[in-house]
C-alpha cells in the first residue's frame, strides 16, 4: 500500500521558523504534489458568448445590485468607493467591480505546518480537499447517523492518509456532539494536531474566524499568519446576491490577516438563480465580482477564490441533482469566466445524490470530478467524501472517492512526447504479430506506465469470487478500517501542542454551551 | 416513462420502398435522433505532438510494414497498387496509405428498416450502440451464467425501447446455446425483427457477412442494399499490425457491397501495443492508415471508421483496466488523428473491469462515457451492458447506463445563449435574496431545462427509506422487469418476416451444427 510507506525523514533541528516546521511532521505518509495540468481546459463558450455574459453581469450589477445585509460599515465602504447605496442595496456602475479586483493575487501558496504540503492555489494548479459541511456521517457497519467529534477525527486522519489528497479540508462533517459555539476549537485542533496537511479556517461567526487566527498564530507563529496563507476558507453568498453580515463578517477578519477566502455563490439552479445555464452563468459572475471587489476593499491584495457551487434540481421532487450536465456547463463556463479575470477557481467534487455509495453516487461523483480537472478548477472543495446532496460524509465513499483522485493526477498530465515514449523502437522490435510485454520498452517503464487503483478489483474472476465476490463498498469496508489502523500522528513541537490545547481549554471555558 | 410513451403514427401506405418501410413499423418506442454535437472537441495534443505522431506512423508503414495473413488476394492488391510485398509483410512506401484513404466518405448514412432510426455517422455527430461480444450474461436474480439466445433477444428489446441508444448493435452477447456457425442468423434475425433501429452485420465468416447482406436485400430490397448502407461491422486488428483472412474476408464482402466497416486495432496497452500513450496512438494510427487504405483498395468509397479499442493493463494481474486515464489520454488523442483524416471515429463505451454493477463500474463507465463524448467520438460501441472487461453482458448495468446516455445528449447540446436563456429579466424579477422557483422564466422553462434520469433516486430520504432503500441495482432490476412487461414488437411486412424466415430455416438445414 502506498500510504503504508511510511517516511521518515531525519532532518535535524534547523533554525528558522521553516526547519521547526518540518521537524514537527518527522513521521509522514506519502502525499502527491498538488496537480500541476499538462492538458488544456475545455472552452465550452466562445468569445461572443463570453462577452455577452461579461456585459449582462455588469448590467445587473449596475441596475439591479447586491444587497449588504446588517453590515453598515460594508455599505460605508461601498459608498466610499464609489457605489450607489440606497438602504442595504449596493449598485455598482459598469467598471467599478472589474477596477477593484485587479489588487487581487491570480494565485497565491497556502501553507502548511509541513512545508512539503505547501500548496499553490491558482494557474494550472488543482488543489484537492474533502467534503466540507455534512450533519450526518454513514457507513456500512453503522448505517446513516449525526456525526460526532469521533467522526470528525476519523475523516482528519483518512484525509491525511490518502495519498492524493492535498489538503485536509474544514467541516469535514459537523460534530454535532460538540456545542455549536465550541465546536470550531474542536475541529481546528484536530486539523492541526492529526494531520500536516493545509485546512480551513471557520466561518460561522466573525469571532471564530479570529479564533481561526489565533490558534494559526500558535501553530505557525503570529508574524508568520501575517505574512503568509495558512488558511483558505469558504465564504458562501446567499444565492441570489444578497451577502449576509456573518458571511462576510468573517470574510473581512480573514481579508484583514491575508488569510484566503473562497467567494462562492451557493446554487440550486431553478432555484437560486435562473432556470438556464447562461442565465446562472450571469448571476455567478455578477455575484462572485461583487464579492471578490468587496474582499479587496476590506484589503487590497487579500487572496480569493472564484467560487461556483451549482447543482441543478429535480423539478419533481425539489431536490438538488448532482453529477448533471446543466452542472457540467455551469461549470465549464464559469472556469472561463475566472480565467478571464485572472482569478482562482473553486467548483466541482465528489457530488452526487444518492443516498449510498452504490453505482448512481459513483456515475454522478465521476462525471463531477472529470468534469472539475477538464473545467481548469483550481481548489476542489468536497473532492471526495460526499453523500445524499451534501447531507452525508460517507466513510467507505471518502476512500474510493480519493482513490479515483489518483486517475485525475495522471490525466492532467497530458501526453508524454519525448523519444522514449514515441516507442520507435518497440514497435520496430515486436513487429506485427509479435507482443510487447517482454520487450525492452515495456521492461522499463512498466512500473509507472498505467495508473493503478490502490482500491478496485483487478482480480481474475475465480479469485475475486474465492475472496468472497465483493464489491466495491465492502472493499472500500476493509480501506477504511486499514487505514485507520495504519493512522500515525504527526509529530508536533510538543510546547506548541500545549499552548494550542490551552487555547481551546480557555476558549471553551469562557463561554457557555449553545446547542443552535 | 419517456420510454411508456406508444407513438403510433397514422401514415397510410404509400408507394416507395420509405413508405413500406415506415409502415413496417407502425409501433414505435420514443427514440432521441443521434446526438449532434453544439460543444467543442477536447484536443490534448497540439499540432507539433501531431505532427510527430503522423512522420512516425509513416515510418513504420514504411520499415516495419503489417502482415495481411493467408490472403494472396489481399497481396496482390498492395502489390498491384505499389507497396512492397514480401512473404505475407506489406510495407506501405510513405503517403501510399494516406493517397488511398482520400476516396472514404468523412460520413455516411446507415439506414434502418424504419427511417426515422437512421443514423449520419461521421462530422461532429455521436451514434451509441450497445455492448458487443460477451460470452455471459448476468442479472441480480440469476448470477453470472452463459448467455442463450433468450438473453440476446432480452437485450435487444432492451435496446428497442431505451430512448437513448441510437442503434441495436450486433453481438450484444454471444448465444452460446446455438451453433456458432449458425448463431449469426438468429442474431441477425431478432435484431431485424424485435427492433427498428440500425444494427451490424457478421464478421465471423466471410460467408456469414455475405448472410448478412443477403437478409439486408430481403429486409430493404436487393438494390436498396447495393445503394445505401445498411449494416456498421466490426473488423477487429490483430494489433500489433496483423491483418487476419477472416476480417479481412468479411470486410472485403461488406466493402464490395457498400456496407460499412469499422476498422479497429483492439489493444490492450503494454501487450498489443507500446506501454506509452505516444508509442499507442503510433501503432493506432499505422493501423488504421493500413486498414483503411485496403477498404479503399477492395472498394473506393467504402465507407469505413477509425477505430480504436483500447484499455491499459494491470501488470500485476495481466488483467486489462478500463476507465482509466492512460485509455482516456490515447482516445483523446486518436480522435484528433481520425478528424485529421477526415474519418469517422469509434472509440470508449461502458467500459469497466468490475465483477458486479457497482460504484467501481460506475465511476470506470462514467469516466470513459464522457471521455468519449469530448473526446469526438462519432460511434460509440459498448456504450450500454459492458462488464468484467466485456466478458459479461449486464442486464442491469444496460439500462443503469442507457440512462447516463441521455446525459451526453443535454451535454452535447452545449450552453443556449438565446436571449430567453439569458434570463436577464428573470434576474431582475426575482432579485436580491428572491427565488426563482415561481418566477415566469421558471415556469415556461423548468419542464426541460434539467436533464434527468429515469432511474436514480431523487426522492427524499425518507421516502427511499420507506420504500426498501434500495441501491441503483435494485432500481436497476425493476426497471429491467418493466421494459420488458411493456415491449411491443415492431410491425413488419408479414411477406418479408416470412422470408426472412425462410432464408434462415434454409441456411440452418443446409450445414451441420458446429460448436467451436
Amino acid at each position: 500500500m502506498t500510504e503504508a510507506a511510511v517516511r521518515r525523514r531525519g532532518r535535524g533541528a534547523g533554525g528558522g521558523g521553516a526547519a521547526r516546521r518540518a521537524e514537527r511532521s518527522a513521521v509522514s505518509f506519502e502525499t502527491a504534489k498538488y496537480i500541476e495540468r499538462n492538458i488544456p481546459n475545455f472552452e465550452v463558450l466562445n468569445e461572443e458568448a463570453l462577452a455577452i455574459i461579461e456585459a449582462n453581469a455588469e448590467t445587473i450589477l449596475e441596475e439591479v445590485g447586491v444587497n449588504f445585509v446588517d453590515n453598515p460599515a460594508a455599505l460605508q465602504r461601498w459608498r466610499d468607493a464609489g457605489a450607489d447605496v440606497q438602504g442595504e442595496r449596493v449598485r455598482l456602475p459598469k467598471g467599478l467591480a472589474r477596477e477593484l479586483i485587479k489588487t487581487a493575487p491570480s494565485e497565491y501558496t497556502q501553507h502548511a505546518r509541513n512545508p512539503d504540503r505547501n500548496v499553490v492555489v491558482g494557474g494550472r494548479n488543482l488543489v484537492l480537499a474533502p467534503v466540507y459541511g455534512p450533519p450526518f456521517v454513514r457507513d456500512a457497519a453503522g448505517g446513516r447517523r449525526y456525526a460526532t467529534m469521533d467522526d470528525f477525527k476519523k475523516f482528519v486522519k483518512l484525509g491525511y492518509m490518502s495519498k492524493w489528497l492535498h489538503h485536509s479540508g474544514g467541516t469535514v462533517c459537523e460534530p454535532t456532539d460538540v456545542p455549536v459555539n465550541k465546536r470550531h476549537l474542536d475541529m481546528l485542533l484536530a486539523h492541526m494536531q492529526l494531520s500536516d496537511k493545509p485546512f480551513m479556517g471557520s466561518v460561522t461567526e466573525p469571532s471564530r474566524a479570529q479564533d481561526s487566527v489565533d490558534m494559526c498564530g500558535i501553530l505557525f507563529g503570529k508574524e508568520f499568519v501575517q505574512e503568509n496563507t495558512v488558511m483558505t476558507s469558504l465564504i458562501n453568498i446567499n444565492s441570489p446576491m444578497t451577502f449576509d453580515d456573518v458571511m462576510m463578517g468573517a470574510l473581512e477578519v480573514y481579508a484583514a490577516n491575508n488569510q484566503a477566502c473562497i467567494i462562492s455563490p451557493f446554487i440550486v439552479g431553478g432555484a437560486m438563480a435562473p432556470v438556464s445555464v447562461a442565465g446562472t452563468l450571469t448571476q455567478v459572475l455578477a455575484e462572485v465580482l461583487a464579492g471578490v471587489a468587496y474582499s479587496q476593499l476590506c484589503k487590497a491584495g487579500a487572496p480569493v477564490i472564484f467560487g461556483a457551487f451549482v447543482s441543478s434540481i429535480d423539478m419533481n421532487s425539489g431536490a438538488p441533482t448532482f453529477g448533471t450536465p446543466e452542472a457540467s456547463l455551469v461549470t465549464y463556463g464559469a472556469g472561463q469566466l475566472a480565467r478571464r479575470l485572472g482569478l482562482p477557481f473553486r467548483s466541482a467534487g465528489s457530488f452526487c445524490g444518492s443516498k449510498l455509495p452504490d453505482a448512481q453516487a459513483a456515475y454522478e461523483t465521476a462525471n463531477s470530478l472529470n468534469m472539475g480537472l477538464l473545467s481548469g478548477v483550481n481548489f476542489m472543495l468536497h473532492s471526495c467524501g460526499w453523500l445524499e446532496g451534501g447531507l452525508v460524509a460517507d466513510f467507505e465513499k471518502f476512500v474510493m472517492d480519493a482513490d479515483q483522485l489518483g486517475a485525475l493526477h495522471q490525466m492532467a498530465k497530458g501526453i508524454d512526447m519525448s523519444e522514449g515514449m514515441q516507442a520507435m523502437d518497440a514497435i520496430h522490435e515486436v513487429g506485427p504479430g509479435g507482443h510487447y510485454l517482454g520487450c525492452a520498452h515495456t521492461q522499463a517503464n512498466f512500473k509507472t506506465a498505467f495508473w493503478k487503483s490502490d482500491l478496485f478489483d483487478y482480480k481474475p474472476f475465480e479469485t475475486w469470487e474465492d475472496e468472497g465476490a465483493r464489491d466495491t463498498r465492502q472493499l472500500a469496508t476493509s480501506r477504511v478500517e486499514r487505514l485507520l489502523g495504519q493512522y500515525e500522528q504527526p509529530a508536533m513541537d510538543p510546547a506548541v501542542n500545549e499552548a494550542l490545547e490551552a487555547y481551546v481549554a480557555e476558549k471553551k471555558a469562557s463561554m457557555p454551551d449553545a446547542f443552535i
